[in-house]
């Protein structure tokens, strides 16, 4: 439908996390490493990475070889939010389970969009 | 519909734009400051940006008090992918008369996902 195509975009919302998990940056890491690694993903540069002060949360965005990869967490409300936009094909990571199994959530929602 | 509320997110793609201009970072990022500032979004750190080499295009990546703001370009096929994530509501950006001027888009969708 007169759709561009440059590749696909995964929004993937996980609720009922665990609001100390959201906040542990090097646990948030080592999920975008999980990722990076099982999606054969390549990063360029240094990724940035901000704790927020106080009981908030961490944002982590990676710039790749194949687009980017970008998460948000918000312990408040026990939600983080990933972006994963690829320029290439790639198989589907189990985001409902390794998130359930790592972050503690209870629902995981994962949207597609093509570009 | 028990959708997470942490924002929204606007998925932009402007195609038939001018290769020479999406291989132009500067013209790109000029862009990119034009909705940081119009929308009055607050960087953190220095932005990643990334000039693929040939005949390829830019990405730049923004870490934003508000969530992020990414853009890729793609001369060889004319087209420009921006995301803006916002965790706090945004008035609407002019998407489509902004990449006409400014990169000669002869088409732009714009798509927004709550989340």
């Amino acid at each position: 439908l007169g759709a561009p195509t440059v590749g696909e975009e995964w929004l993937v919302d996980a609720t009922g996390c665990d609001a100390a998990k959201l906040r542990d940056r090097a646990l948030v890491q080592s999920v975008m490493t999980e990722i990076l690694r099982d999606l054969d993903l390549h990063v360029i540069g240094a990724p940035q990475w901000h704790v927020f002060p106080g009981e908030a949360g961490v944002t982590g965005l990676y710039l790749l070889t194949e687009s980017h990869l970008a998460v948000h967490t918000y312990p408040e409300l026990g939600i983080a939010t990933f972006n994963l936009y690829c320029c290439r094909p790639r198989t589907a990571w189990p985001w409902r389970e390794r998130l359930t199994a790592r972050l503690g959530a209870s629902d995981v929602i994962v949207r597609s969009v093509k570009r």
